[in-house]
């Protein structure tokens, strides 16, 4: 069997849907960022990256940068083994006890990653809560989609930040089931914040677990960086609160924050957790000293926003639509894979602007958009060039002006 | 509904069949390997690790820390974004040039583990393809199992290692069905080698792809450490080769090498590729220059050898029974959760002997053991000290002999 035709058949029919994906090829630069060197097919030039999930700039802070140094000449660059056997590294432990401080919660649990957390936390408690009901939001990320779908317990989806919509599919469920409600706190892809308090004390109502992904949250609200639920004082309220380590701490991994016998019962049964090995000690120090440092300094927080709001005055101002949202996330909708495409390659080439198209399947097809992070080291010179290139693109693409 | 009791019931379960986990808390220390750190209730103290999956110790070799150290003063301490979303690094496409290199294959994924790799390559394979059926050995990883079991393709079962009924099964199924045997290179628990070449001509005429995972062969075997597919030389007559980077090259991340349309594919179409951070351009730096020394140098991979033969001929000479492979792995069966425990716990505190015991998941109820890995950086001395602790206990314990 020619499994190549398969494969190129599937992949003929994405480029003509223009869903294919092209990924720029960069080269961080420590010191530099926003900016980064691009290696294009004309070789390598300077850009300035406008979509990154370093929201901070946490990556290239010199506290994060000396304590992964520190940790490689110290243990090496391996755990060397899956947490049960050899991998679990005194920097590990010093990291999910700060993980639980900086949520308030009895204890956290480390995970490769923010993708691994969800989807092994939820389809472990789903599969091994008998008759669970899992109520998921609808905009919910794919790795609680797939977490879900893995435990193949029922699976009820309630309208998108809708709590109304939540309390119906509560109130029909049998009254002894355990039930978890699975959400967001920032959607990544619309910015859009849910009513978490809300949401939780319905949830209440009808003695179901709240589980919360903040991982486009966590580092960058609340006065210690606990994320939304931290700002609105109602962590304490929330059963299982999900983070990364990937976006505004700066490095890479994900964990859960909950009680003990939760984090327990998790790291006792899942096989994400389990059967693999466990991260570097010098990732897990590295995002030790960014959650530490961003506990104590809001300097980071309140730039970002004054940079974000600084970007929405200035489209604004340029009569670029943008949707409007309570986060650090810019979208800017464009609607069709292939115009989005033809946008931000010739932002890049004509202006050294890279942000990526984002299609399908990050957002649903007719939905295509550049989603713009500005970060606190965005300086206001490269927010009103970016601006400045956009007006270009408008006019010469004559997109539809919002009203002034 | 009181969550924590649910929880809390299932781990006294776990506790009452001895399957409960305490994890060792190391603290690795640069340079010493195979000692470590050991955080105990009365303190720390220097233990050896007897259980390491960093095989031959290039967590601390010093081509690898200089070029995590390198990269980290370099690129910063994260990928800043999803390998779409400008996370996409210079090192990671280095990293995968490499590793196709490595195997002889068009092209690489990388991938956040060797868990991921495997779960998000076979769920998406077995999804996409239509009526696709995966044959997968019955002693497969848990990564492997679980992908297939997302894929929620038809899955058949083939005895372990047995290429009759792997045959037999493979026959037995429609001729025009896409096809995937699914098999490991080296089984971790036992140590025991699939016999590959059997099953690739099977498969071949059965026009079945084969999916091999080869996360506890790479860097050992092979004249580059290609696995023992490169031993055999038949790894250009296999479709995916899978591999870790947090094992043998002693730093953390998992991959598949194969066609360019394979990988394209999976990059276009796997949710746990696509939805997840990328990995440290450090890390990628690390296993980078990992593989190409372990590419050029045979010396760890003798002395291994050479270290693993000399265990097993002083457990005979002591006459402590231990499984037979053809591996580095060596597994000495005690066959029962509880027992287990204690001989790990009193190698530990008697001797300073670090072994965790394995106990169900990860070997099945009944065939718990201890698993022994010796690297090249086990001296002599430690080789003859851990028989001696072991032949102390196997007296104490009236555990059987084996037959002299």
């Amino acid at each position: 069997m020619d499994f190549d035709a398969l494969f190129t058949t599937q992949l003929d029919a994405l480029k003509a849907e223009g869903n294919y994906r092209y990924f720029a090829e960069l080269e961080r630069k420590c010191g530099k960022f926003p900016k980064a060197a691009n290696h294009g097919e004309d070789g390598v030039r300077d850009v300035t990256v406008w979509c990154s999930n370093d929201y901070l700039g946490m990556g290239q802070h010199p506290k994060v940068i000396a304590a992964m140094t520190e940790a490689v000449q110290r243990c090496g660059t391996g755990a060397g083994g899956t947490r049960n056997i050899s991998g679990t590294n005194h920097d590990h432990l010093l990291l999910e006890a700060e993980l639980a401080d900086l949520h308030g919660k009895e204890a956290a649990l480390l995970f490769t990653s923010g993708y691994v957390s969800n989807w092994a936390a939820l389809s472990t408690l789903g599969s091994r809560l008998p008759d669970c009901v899992i109520l998921s939001d609808a905009g919910n990320h794919a790795s609680m989609i797939e977490g879900i779908r893995h435990s193949r317990a029922q699976k009820v989806i309630w309208k998108h930040n809708d709590v109304a919509d939540l309390e119906a599919k509560l109130a029909a469920l049998p009254a002894n089931a355990p039930k978890i409600v699975a959400f967001e706190s920032v959607y990544s892809m619309d910015g859009d914040v849910a009513p978490i308090r809300e949401i939780v004390e319905v949830a209440e109502r009808y003695g179901a677990m709240t589980y919360l992904d903040e991982v486009h949250a966590v580092g960058l609200y609340g006065p210690r960086g606990g994320g939304i639920s931290e700002r609105e004082g109602i962590a304490d309220r929330i059963t299982l609160i999900e983070g990364t380590l990937g976006k505004a701490f700066g490095v890479v991994g994900g964990y859960i924050t909950g009680s003990a016998a939760l984090c327990d019962f998790i790291r006792s049964f899942a096989s994400g957790f389990i059967f693999t090995t466990a991260l570097p000690p010098a990732v897990a120090a590295a995002a030790r000293a960014s959650i530490r440092h961003l506990k104590e300094s809001g300097d980071e927080r309140r730039r970002h926003q004054a940079q974000v709001a600084r970007l929405r005055a200035e489209l604004d101002r340029a009569g670029i639509p943008h949707m409007r949202n309570e986060s650090h996330i810019v979208p800017v909708m464009i609607k069709d894979p292939v115009k989005t495409r033809m946008l931000a390659d010739y932002l890049m080439e004509e202006w050294g602007i890279y942000v990526q198209p984002i299609n399908y399947p990050t957002v649903p097809k007719g939905t295509e958009r550049l989603r713009f992070t500005p970060s606190p080291l965005h300086t206001d010179a490269e927010i009103d060039r970016l601006v400045v290139a956009l007006s270009h693109l408008w006019k010469q693409c004559a997109l539809a002006h919002a009203v002034a």
